[in-house]
């Protein structure tokens, strides 16, 4: 910790912080400049706020040297961390492409999806039972019965199920389901919520709140890993911008970042990052070109149909076409599509 | 709402857009322009969900000409609510402030803290009790028996007790012990939170969310409303921007929008709207001056001691310096302090 | 200037800061943390650009103490400075109120909006002649015909004229009609605009560019201040955010940020900063309140036919309420209008 | 145009809505919904500012149903446009790089760039004689020595040259020396300066500002082509945001948006997209991934004494990675780089 001190400090202020620092076990040094004092605070790292170093009189600011997580760090863990969930593994070299609908609908509607993703090259089923809708008078998902029916679908297809969990209290019924647990990104901060998947040993899918930093949704991840939890799945799925030609501002960005700082996989949503169909395969070719270990888009077979999202949702041929041009890609930069 | 299809949609576009109206109900009406079509919808404005007609095929644009919330609006009800929290009333012509710790920390610290706001002029005591913390190493709050101090200060000191739920299985354990239950920023859009404070009958304090329009922050409102409990304060907080010399950017403008298409309480917090102690004064100034119906703002006897936000809590003086000069500001625009 | 080096970082790398370090003709001074090596720079805290150490080998982050301007700063001018802007003082305790129309239109028109501002205590006539608009199929302004009308204004009512300069070959023209030279936001990064209005001796008038943090601003004040003009008044306009709801958002903690960094006079500008004439009342209050040393506003006798910005002008009556409130919260605070 | 009255509108009101549209040339049509009047200018899109309209008493909000640029549109242009510099062409099937220092610096400097450049793929040399810097104290460039520079590096090496200009009056001096005219982030809307590139022939790189939205960047695009400039080169840049970890956001959702809304080249710059030399091969291969038609990034022999931008500055081992792998990714989606 690197506390700078205003100018105009006094002695006296200079001795309360290196007081300060000492109670929380660091030892403190001063580096007297020309216009002000720096002091140094040498040890634990996490021992002490800085913020309640930089409320002390004559201090100016507290700069923190380290990263305020450590297990999702890279320095805590060099090695890519692979996540299976279902047998499919995020976080090596072949990547998986996560498919379904925005909402699950029907049992057949939601067979005929899985069906054709199994045959068309997609790794795991995505579906809402439960939906985060911003408003209470929109489609609030099936529940239960939504649930049942995604299981259904990884009976008949194989393929591992994703869904979203919305309460702590929903975690145990939905964890009955699903093979990962999805925290979206209005719940990113949500942290009774982290705690309690936490608390489960499924892979849970983190997806970035449209208002977090990287930091923040790194530390969001420390809470399920301090929880014992390591099977977690980062997922950037846009950030909120000034912009208004797309819903969100996908930050492809913040997935190179997030792979030099975390051991974690990092997938991306390019469906909720673009919010128009038209775009979704560009930049999906853009998220595996960029070092993306998944992904995860929206899929419908009648997309003006659809009770939520329709929009943003491929089609059918449309996401053949994702496939083929994604895999291009992939290959080109050494890896593959699982 | 309005359909505007692309320059070249086809007449069997046009016809499917109108049948999609007529299935909701809508009585479709198609105005032929020299470039373009434009399809009325006349009816019920809540039948049927913009993005689902967007996604048909020839369709550019969908404008909503209605407003998505209902209860919350002032057509609804034009005049305004005034919610009474403890005895407190807000949204009347007297201008009460709550203020208190960010966090509960000690017995003796919260009775010193209340016993100076009951004489210095607060009209309700806040303190954090459970605390949503960006990391998992931070000061979580004292949680269970953070409750219990804050009803025993306000049994010593007659304040009514404004603190923070964190989850829906909480609620009935704080709404036992508070006068106003908050939902704090991270948490506007936890949308199972909301449902279960709407389920009761206490007041709720709900905070704007950092990244939140106005219209989301009044479609969160609609959630508690809808579950029947009519009893909001709003509470603009300060939001994300590109600006970093503030903690978050407070949003002055939102109070004067938000008091114009709604008729519930809005007060405003200075203290996280600005995160640094020296800004609190100004900003509490001008919220008053434009137009807010209280405030709430952050307190603690040696803010250099706090465990959690003291760089933006005031001390006791600075406290009774804000309280001079927000009455000032009120009685000059023909309103005064609770 | 405090440079954290890696953890990996090698007694080389150290050595080749320290080295670039002594070339700037800084001293360094080397800390050996526990997790790793932080060198200060002691010395002119201008001498070298953080930039150029972040990147050599070994470096992770670069903290730059001092800020990066000087004249602008407190430090360098304890005292606030006093623009006189053709009689009419900025920065002292009166707070003049400059209105307008946004574009100049016709002589009637302005000698009519001028008049009344005379007698409804308007201090200063604001009009554009050069107008930048976002569309070149937009309404550009009178050019020189509108200067020539905006003298006229002021001979006939004494009002002094704030206008916008848009290029260094327009500024001498400008300067010969203009009491003030207004910097528009577009603008603020516009270098050798700034250098060309700071080679006049003319009060300059600089908007906050939309998108421009408080150090941008005070750094564009800067290069008009080094060359030599002191008579720099900052104008708050909003800043550009994901809220949609008003067309730009007003930033009033930057108000209260830049009176604590900077000597120079800060006025504000609720016209531009909400963009509906509902709303500028209220953040008129609100500026002055937290304690603006002026305001700008567009005024116009008939909003609904102005050629721009009608949407945000105020018409004559609501100026006379402006002026009234406005009045009303300065006397509260122990100011008054100009 | 749509014009969307408000609930409580007056028949006079209307009536004065209908006579507005009639003056501008429009034809009214009047659409009575159940809740409010709704009344649409058929005709010449661009015959009205929405503004104008919005203000008239009544009025809730005008929708603008066309776009507001036209020289610039698909619409107006559906074949992409191929932009020659130099001879190397911009929108064609080939991807051409720019690459080269951010400044000039010096002779020996600026031609071991180019040379190195000529021999490892680039198709274009470009760095800064005059630049823009936040601070007034920050090295500006060389001015006319740098043109004399880059002239003679394009002399060398047959690489054309683009460089920046930043003021009108230098547009006839740049001209002379450079094959492209920049156009900065910080200038895209200084409009003084489009019209005056807009006079020229040359070819015109406009990029993005950083807080400009894709509508607004085409506009400014507009400025230059209605003064009869066909020549322009759109470049994304990255935008501001809340995240900080980046120096800015590279916005690759706007580089689909633009190729589908203009038939202009759009090309990428993950230099300054990014800040960071270890983001930018990373983010360069995405924009390739994502159909950027060309590339600029900063590349310098030793990043670590550039005299500017040094940090986001590729080595010439880094550039050649760079070729290696956009080349990669080009070829797998059936491009290739010039």
């Amino acid at each position: 910790m690197i506390v700078i001190m205003h100018p105009h400090a006094t002695p006296d202020d200079v001795e309360q912080v290196k007081e300060r620092l000492r109670q929380a076990g660091l030892r403190p040094y001063v580096a007297q400049g020309d216009e002000r004092v720096v002091i140094h605070g040498h040890g634990n790292p996490r021992a002490l706020d800085g913020q309640q170093v930089e409320t002390l009189r004559g201090v100016e600011r507290v700069v923190t040297v380290s990263r305020p997580y450590k297990l999702a760090s890279r320095e805590f863990r060099p090695e890519p961390t692979v996540v299976a969930a279902g047998g499919v593994p995020f976080g090596g070299d072949a990547i998986p492409i996560i498919a379904g609908p925005c909402s699950v609908e029907s049992e057949a509607g939601l067979l005929e999806i899985a069906g054709f993703l199994r045959r068309a090259g997609g790794a795991a089923l995505r579906g809402g039972a439960f939906k985060p809708r911003t408003s209470p008078y929109s489609f609030q998902g099936l529940g239960q019965e939504g649930l049942r029916l995604l299981a259904l679908a990884r009976q008949v297809t194989g393929l591992p199920v994703v869904t979203e969990v919305m309460a702590p209290e929903q975690v145990e019924q939905v964890a009955a389901y699903a093979d990962v647990l999805q925290i979206g990104a209005r719940n990113m901060q949500n942290f009774p919520l982290l705690q309690a998947v936490g608390r489960t040993r499924k892979p849970v899918l983190l997806k970035r709140g449209f208002m977090a930093t990287v930091e923040e949704w790194l530390l969001a991840a420390e809470y399920i890993l301090a929880e014992g939890n390591p099977h977690v799945i980062l997922c950037e799925r846009g950030i909120r911008t000034f912009e208004t030609s797309t819903r969100n501002t996908l930050d492809l960005n913040a997935v190179a970042v997030a792979k030099s700082l975390t051991h974690l996989p990092v997938i991306v949503d390019p469906s909720h990052g673009t919010g128009h169909r038209e775009y979704v395969i560009p930049l999906a070719r853009a998220a595996v070109a960029v070092g993306a270990d998944g992904l995860i888009v929206e899929v419908h077979p009648r997309p003006d149909q659809a009770l939520s999202d329709g929009n943003q949702s491929l089609d059918f041929a449309q996401f053949q076409q994702l496939v083929e041009e994604v895999e291009a890609v992939a290959r080109a930069l050494g890896r593959r599509l699982f």
